[in-house]
């Protein structure tokens, strides 16, 4: 078993990573002071709750906890102001008080929904998440947590630290392999800004990954956390350093706006928009190898590195304008100088961007 | 122009009280930091646009801000996870940043719904409120925001503390009669929990009160903030001290919730639960004196002191009990000691409030 400290203060808080936690769920319930007077609620989604709702459930009860559950549909639109108002009136009929505890069993969508949920419940209850994806490593240090509205993503929210977060490492079994892939571009990402060791790892441990050997994955994860919550504990409220976690987000976020439905997942994304910072690093002077070393590492792990040829680059320069307000002529992107670690360059010219939106299209 | 100061650390932030401030709004926010580079939006309902929120928007203006505006129907239904949406389509329609902040013009309603609004809009942006309501002196004092869900009344929200409010007393001479008193029993509550002299203020100038006299309005508003401001810088996340201020509210919330639609205001409920608590006092050995102010105070401000006859005992009690999960047989209460002091009652037997709720139905 490992464990990150993610370091805030009086907001402080572990993430333990391990295989079978799950099974040992309210021995850490326990330990940290979670109530066994006032109800739980888990909110879970309809993919795995078939998987882990009933072992999760049970390992509680007989901790002596009462508990609810809610499971809402998989996939995104499950984040929405609708979606918590029904959580609540499930935590309303549950009796849930302020010593309550939401649990967030699931995925990236699964913690943010319920997270928020948990932030504004009573104006703030406690909140344990227990990540069954991948990419959730990446939502489980921090506390950002919202939903969506129509026009916007993640545009409602609050930042709720979580008491502690329990990530079982047995629960990635069943995860659809793009699922992993797409996980893994945020921790190769994780090792791109901060640790060139890391990324030298993840590049020759990457079939370990893709077949979720638990060893190479608690490691990964630990070190992934680790990263993220380095950033953050220095910058919690997201005024300066946490910009640098956005590497790879600004041509990545213009993809997924530009793509079809189901075309690219969010990892998939911004592996593509990493080669693209990789590019511009090297267009700052950064040696070569910054843009080979991503590439190769992004690629070990079943990660696309172009853009997809029937893409339109005057969309994906639109989407990239409307994404952030620029100053004229230029946007703001977080660039490589060597592996392991990146600068902002508030004012990259956009017509640099468009030729390596280009180069990007034609290596696909 | 008096100001009160709510000393919550980081978190402080004055309380500005005079006549005309609408008309001077502007350079409160440049005083106060708000950007001028980021646009503003003004939310406030159906009854007070029409008399406030063109001055309010035109000095903004003016003062080189750029101002949006969103109006909701007037009353407690517009505080809504519907309606929050809708503000937030607003929001990104007037291209809202993290600079930005949101202005609550208007009473509590729209404090609690634009607060829980600026609280989580792109996780938490300035928050800035004009109230136009004497209630309103309670909610600008404390971050407390929320909206309501079908099931339970500001069960969805957030600690949000305000910039800074501005308290403009010539926006209160359009309030209706029956507001300006339900406004004055928080104030005379006010009094009630923490300083007698003011109590006895309240009672000799009710008056002046009733009539809006500028002065003693400012004056009153004044002392209402700072005993609240004195309670909530002390325990801001309600943990223990902050019950003091549900003074009457046990009785209050149980007669609100079997009065009939417009029977009772909340400020006419808790000044009827007000009676019961003094009237307990007195059981538990406090003066009789202290019912007898208490209740000339109340009523010098034209405030009910006696349960309706017609409402029956029995759902009194039930939604008493349903209010707070209490144990067996008894009920947390504040109970008055002597004007100016309460303590808090864990166990009053329900058999002596039922008693008292008989002898107040019996007094109308
Ligand atoms: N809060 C943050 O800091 C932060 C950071 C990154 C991403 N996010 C958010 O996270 C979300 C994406 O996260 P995600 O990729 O985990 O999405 P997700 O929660 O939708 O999970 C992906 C898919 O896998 C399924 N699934 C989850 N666990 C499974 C398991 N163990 N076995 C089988 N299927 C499983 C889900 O039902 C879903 O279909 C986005 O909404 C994004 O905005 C938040
Ligand atoms: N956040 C807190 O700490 C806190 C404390 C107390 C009450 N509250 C909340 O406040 C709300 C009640 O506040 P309220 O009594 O101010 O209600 P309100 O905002 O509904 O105002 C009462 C009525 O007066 C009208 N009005 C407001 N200002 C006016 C003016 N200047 N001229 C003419 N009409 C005017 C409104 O349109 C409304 O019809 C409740 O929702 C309650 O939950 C919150
Ligand atoms: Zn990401
Ligand atoms: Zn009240």
């Amino acid at each position: 078993m490992r464990s990150v400290h993610v370091d805030l203060g009086d907001r402080s808080y572990p993430i333990y990573i391990g295989e079978g936690l799950l099974q040992e769920a309210s021995s850490y319930f326990i330990k940290h002071g979670v109530s066994t007077k006032s109800p739980l609620m888990i909110v879970t989604d309809s993919k795995v709750a078939p998987h882990y709702l009933e072992a999760l459930s049970a390992n509680l009860a007989q901790g002596g906890f009462t508990v609810a559950a809610a499971a809402v549909p998989s996939g995104e639109s499950s984040k929405s102001l609708a979606m918590l108002e029904e959580l609540v009136t499930k935590a309303l009929e549950a009796g849930l008080d302020r010593k309550s505890a939401i649990v967030a069993l699931g995925g990236g969508v699964v913690g943010d929904l319920a997270g928020f949920a948990a932030a504004s419940y009573m104006r703030g209850i406690k909140f344990i998440q227990i990540p069954t994806t991948i990419l959730a490593h990446d939502s489980s240090v921090g506390g950002k947590v919202a939903v969506n509205h129509p026009l916007a993503k993640n545009i409602i929210g609050a930042f709720h630290q979580p008491e502690f977060v329990l990530y079982d490492l047995s629960t990635l079994k069943t995860l659809p392999p793009r699922e992993v892939s797409s996980g893994l571009a945020e921790v190769v990402k994780h090792g791109l800004i901060w640790d060139a060791e890391f990324t030298a790892w993840c590049e020759e441990n990457a079939n370990r990954l893709l077949e979720l050997d638990a060893d190479a994955l608690g490691y990964a994860l630990f070190k992934g956390c680790g990263v993220k919550a380095n950033v953050v504990s220095q910058d919690e409220r997201e005024s300066g350093l946490r910009a640098i976690l956005n590497l790879g987000h600004t041509i990545g976020h213009a993809l997924e706006a530009v793509a079809g439905y189901n075309e690219l997942q969010h990892g998939e994304a911004i592996s593509i928009g990493m080669i693209g910072s990789a590019k511009l690093g090297v267009r700052y002077g950064a040696p070569v190898e910054v843009y080979e070393t991503t590439k190769r590492a992004l690629q070990s792990c079943g990660l696309p590195v172009a853009v997809p040829a029937h893409m339109d680059t005057d969309a994906i320069m639109a989407a990239l304008m409307h994404d952030k307000k620029f100053s004229e002529g230029t946007a703001v992107f977080v660039v490589p100088t060597s592996i392991g670690s990146v600068e902002i360059k508030p004012d990259v010219p956009l017509a640099w961007v468009r030729e390596i939106v280009e180069e990007l299209k034609r290596e696909a």
